[in-house]
């Protein structure tokens, strides 16, 4: 049992594993803008090189989109089949960062240094700690204790579009007993948590058309229909004023968190004044009567994400244009079902629009919420190896983002999945100034080397 | 009398004055881009020229803008003030042009032949009816009846921002008793038209800002409240079912059109149906229970003329943005106040938003409705002139768009405007392939002249 010589490991090789991260996020990824195309496949193919000098076999596989690098080592059971992802978040807007995105800086903070980048903390400093335990146990041990696989892709970001069909057309390479992702967070900087309720998502964009031109809004403003107009009208009629969807059948198969969970969530001492606080805001505009802990976790909600049309530079048009658009997505819990409610929310629009407007729709890939089981020798042995490494009991926490790869390892390859993350509530993830605290990175590593070493004795 | 001399010669000079309209509409007197400054310089210094040769005192005057064009010719009561301008829209999309816009070519059309050219409407065709009016009662008379002034900016397609202050800091050589503007058009192609009713202006853009920073919707949504979905929501509350505007005060001094107006109008054969199908509509989305006409003409309205916020970008971002934009303007009629309405509009907006949210409002400038009093000696003289012209009398119609200089003229210089223009609603004014036909160009320079006579015996 060589445990503290692979924890010493990490904290010996602290600048060199700092310097890889750095070589990592400077590679601009973002998956969702075409023109970084040759940027994904770079950040892929740093990724097989760095597996290789780790001890992997490892190869960047083709998709009908960005690369998906797979890697291998190791031998015996239980096979472990970890995930990642390599793409990052657009950087807009671009003025609000305070260094260039993709040339990361060290900064101190309210929890030690940080590092500054977009990706620092989803993903690309999560997926880098796991990278590292397997690192410092080859290292010191000279081999894993057990098989264990990596998938990493590069379109999270963008909905994940090849990972379905590249997970059913590569089964036999994947044919593992768990898996285990790192893109959660912490509860605070000082209790890891255990991710065990997610939300499951869907995406929509709509385009509403009226007159065949733009208008001058003096000759036809009045008689002529402005579909911002009634693009405002049908978004405003998606919630009631007690902040529930209006969607028809919206809540068929929400059901309530048990009453032992809620017990345990009101005991976090969670403080709903610092969530507002921290992001300039006060009070909840959530869905009534819930708590601010239950509405991210476990109630469904509907968001407006983006919304254009009409003259939007600089000065006065009066136009009335000819169309209108909106991005709109909803996180989905319990049994809701993705599909049906795509349907739901079509009709509701279009029952909604004045009948001389037109609209097109956009799918977004939906999937359904998660719910993972508390008493799996997983969750058990996650459980214990956090404890070991941060001295708190790890929270059971609901998380509000949807992972919908936890849905497709379940359906696909039957896997349970643990979702154990490092990153803190302030890591502005998909925001100007994204960062990753080195503790995080630092005890990430750490962690993962417990838990690979629980599991491996354990089963 | 010579009057019948005078319509004569400008048959008898067709050529000739069509020449001269073609020389004008050569020079790309765009004036929104920079880089056709130098073109608008020449615009109005050919204007100079031009008035020179016909027997006026001209001279182009510096502004912080494009140069504006005085000039002055004749001794009498009343002093006549024609306002014009030189300047025209851009040309995009200039693939859709059948030929180079500043190449100007005659072609036929549906009521003969028309000259087809950027601002051969709009308004270099329109303003050169007045002055070549102004020729041929100086070439028959040999002067002219009355004093008469023309002002003719270069800044009228954006906005008329030097226009003001000139005539403010001129105003001793502007003391004019009438204003006449030649920039409306026919009621149809037999039929002239006095616009007696021009809606007013008032334009705002709003910030609504929440969260100190853009949130990701999984870990915030629900409880951060959503700009976006505030900004659908008090847009959304601005009008009512009926398409009334739901503002405080916001109907105070509309009037309803006199019945001998409204009874005008019903006798226009105004077709509702070719209005909407040109446009790709087919029912009316205004006021209830106003006709179509009524709206454009009569009515107040409240039109969002752009709206942003939030990832609007390809593909997906499921963002809570920090502030989400709109622009949005005010057609006014009859006494309507653009600052009460102003004030009580943000009153509106604030009372409505989230208590976390904060706005920010920017202010557009604001005009008022204008109504010109149809029982004036300047209405009347130009009612008998055009019936004399064109065998049909005038329609009195309202005007959907604003001419701000109307207002100017009387606010700063006291001045009642009479509204007489010859352009047709299929003269696609500010898109390809403007026109301006041959016959409102001569018989639009034959009712200046007449129009001219008539004010100057009844004065």
């Amino acid at each position: 049992m060589q445990l503290s010589k692979k924890i010493k490991f990490i904290d010996e090789n602290e600048t060199d594993l700092l310097k890889r991260l750095i070589d990592f996020l400077k590679i601009q990824s973002i998956s969702t803008d075409k023109s970084f195309s040759e940027d994904c496949k770079n950040a892929a193919n740093w990724l097989v090189r760095e597996l290789k000098f780790v001890g992997f076999e490892a190869k960047a596989h083709k998709t009908a989109g960005h690369p998906i690098v797979l890697a291998s080592a190791g031998a015996g059971h239980p096979h472990l089949l970890f995930y990642g992802h390599y793409d990052v978040q657009p950087t807009d807007p671009r003025e609000e960062w305070k260094h260039d995105p993709f040339e990361p800086t060290i900064e101190s903070g309210p929890n030690g240094n940080q590092v500054i980048a977009r990706g620092a903390s989803d993903d690309k400093g999560q997926l880098m700690t796991f990278i590292n335990a397997c690192r410092a146990i080859i290292q010191i041990d000279g081999e894993l204790p057990c098989r264990i696989s990596l998938i990493i892709e590069g379109e999270e970001e963008t909905g994940s579009p090849s990972f379905e069909m590249f997970l059913e057309s590569n089964k036999h390479l994947l044919q593992a007993n768990y898996a285990l992702v790192c893109d959660t967070g912490m509860w605070n900087s000082q209790t890891p948590a255990i991710s065990t309720m997610l939300r499951g998502m869907l995406g929509e964009e709509l385009t509403i058309k009226a007159a065949n031109k733009d208008l001058h809004s003096g000759l036809y403003g009045g008689p002529a229909v402005n579909p911002i107009r009634e693009l405002t009208r049908v978004i405003s009629s998606l919630h009631d004023a007690n902040g529930k969807v209006t969607i028809k059948d919206f809540y068929k198969g929400v059901t309530e968190v048990p009453n032992y969970i809620k017990k345990q969530w009101s005991q976090l001492n969670f403080s709903s004044n610092n969530f507002f606080s921290e992001i300039g805001l006060n009070v909840s505009a959530g869905e009534y009567p819930y708590s601010v802990l239950e509405q991210i976790w476990s109630r469904p909600t509907c968001e407006i994400n983006g919304i254009w049309g009409g003259y939007i530079g600089n000065g006065f048009k009066t136009v009335i244009p000819s169309e209108a658009n909106a991005k709109i997505s909803f996180r989905l819990v319990g049994e809701q079902d993705p599909e049906e409610i795509r349907g739901q929310f079509r009709n509701h629009i279009r029952n909604n629009i004045h009948r001389d407007c037109k609209v097109k729709f956009f799918s977004k890939d939906g999937s359904k919420a998660i719910s993972i089981p508390l008493d799996s020798p997983l969750i058990r042995a996650a459980q214990k190896a956090l404890l070991d490494e941060w001295g708190t009991k790890p929270v059971f926490a609901g998380c509000g983002g949807s992972i919908p790869v936890v849905g497709s390892f379940k359906e696909i390859l039957g896997l349970e999945t643990l979702l154990v993350g490092f990153s803190l509530e302030d890591d502005r993830i998909h925001s100007p100034n994204e960062k990753y605290n080195l503790k995080s990175y630092q005890k990430g590593a750490k962690s993962w080397i417990r838990i690979i070493s629980e599991i491996a004795d354990y089963s």
